[in-house]
């Protein structure tokens, strides 16, 4: 049976990461494999250090959704993927790459998940983190002060210039295709959420059935979330 | 005729202060007097300093709203106040006021102008700045850290601890008894609002007859904004 495949999206600290790590943890060991959308940034070797800096990295283009897709499809069907590792302080794709091996559940998070439509079509739950904006930069400040040794000055102008119309122009619209929205003060409905991701997982084990958790974006249903859909019902038969 | 009352409401670093300057500053030389919730708050004498420090000034009750309602009933019918001054250093009423001559047009703006029903109804228009909530943080912390010399740990810590549950508490609800919501690209409703506000003067100049800009919180029109409502025509007639 194909793994089961959880995309979780949403803006700049949303707080994706750690959701990712929750579900993994409350999962048995070894079972979910984690895949982030921040180690696929495209290699920028074709431009000068210069130009690479001044790069929009909040834009779709930025990233190399095809490779995503690529290795999702490998994880799905079970082989292993080497995934790719990137240098953040010179834009550029490393060239050790790192062997994840397949697991039953696969857990990819980033930004512009959703933003894509092919992408779309591989997850079978698409959760969006639509955590307050304010908290979200409040976070992301705090990470690059911290972490990137950055000024607040050069984080508010990277943000309003790069990060805030991305964030509306692509990461907002692409909610729309979540099949659980996640606000502020979701945390009853993350627990909820886990509690179903584990019996998904426990009613699978030694058979070849699953009930559906969402919705593939190829399916022509409601879309309105946690239903059993078609295409599973199916292969239940 | 009664004085003109426009309500600018709106969260943290909404931009409610450059709005009704912009306002001010499109209407004749003295047609406008400009009221700030700001200077209402209330004396907190009778706590020691540490306790003042502790104190929540997002909440409604460290405002004199009475205090508000009672100025703008005196200017709204052509009287002179005397606006208290506050002192945010040692979060004091201080003992001078500040005389505030009436004019045509009253503009007040503040956080929680909209949470407080018998405000709403001395204003004959309600505006909500509805801006989205990480440029509000961004300003209130380039602002903090400019002209109140803090560090950003304090300014995070206060939004996180107060402004930023109050605001979801009590301001972001009274969003719902606006007339005009005005959201982060807002610029040609800001415009439009301004000449409305502009031609409602100029026909108003010489005639005791204005049309409505808002609606009064009394009224129990449908509350859809800038239509005429059934009190004005009655005094039209």
């Amino acid at each position: 049976m194909a793994a089961l495949v959880i995309g979780i999206c949403g803006g700049t600290g949303a707080g994706k990461t750690t959701l990712a790590r929750r579900i993994v943890a409350a999962l048995a060991e070894e079972s979910a494999v984690l895949v982030a959308q921040d180690h696929y940034y495209k290699d920028l070797a074709h431009l000068a250090p210069e130009q690479r800096a001044g790069h929009n990295f909040d834009h779709p283009e930025s990233v190399d959704i095809p490779l995503i897709i690529e290795h999702l499809r490998l994880l799905r069907s079970g082989r292993a993927i080497d995934r790719p590792t990137y240098d953040f302080a010179r834009h550029l794709r490393e060239n050790r790459t790192v062997r994840l091996q397949p697991g039953p559940v696969v857990i990819v998070e980033g930004t512009l998940l959703l933003e894509n439509r092919e992408l779309c079509e591989l997850f079978d739950l698409k959760i969006f983190l639509d955590t307050d904006a304010d908290v979200r930069f409040i976070r992301r400040l705090r990470r690059d002060l911290r972490e990137r040794g950055r000024t607040i000055e050069s984080v508010i102008e990277q943000y309003l210039a790069s990060v805030y119309p991305m964030h509306k122009q692509f990461i907002e619209p692409s909610k729309a295709r979540a099949d659980v929205i996640i606000g502020s003060d979701g945390e009853t409905e993350v627990e909820n959420l886990i509690q179903k991701i584990r019996a998904s997982l426990s009613i699978t084990a030694g058979t070849s059935a699953r009930p559906q958790l969402g919705t593939r974006a190829h399916d022509s249903n409601n879309g309105s979330g946690m239903n059993i859909d078609a295409k599973e019902k199916i292969e239940t038969r």
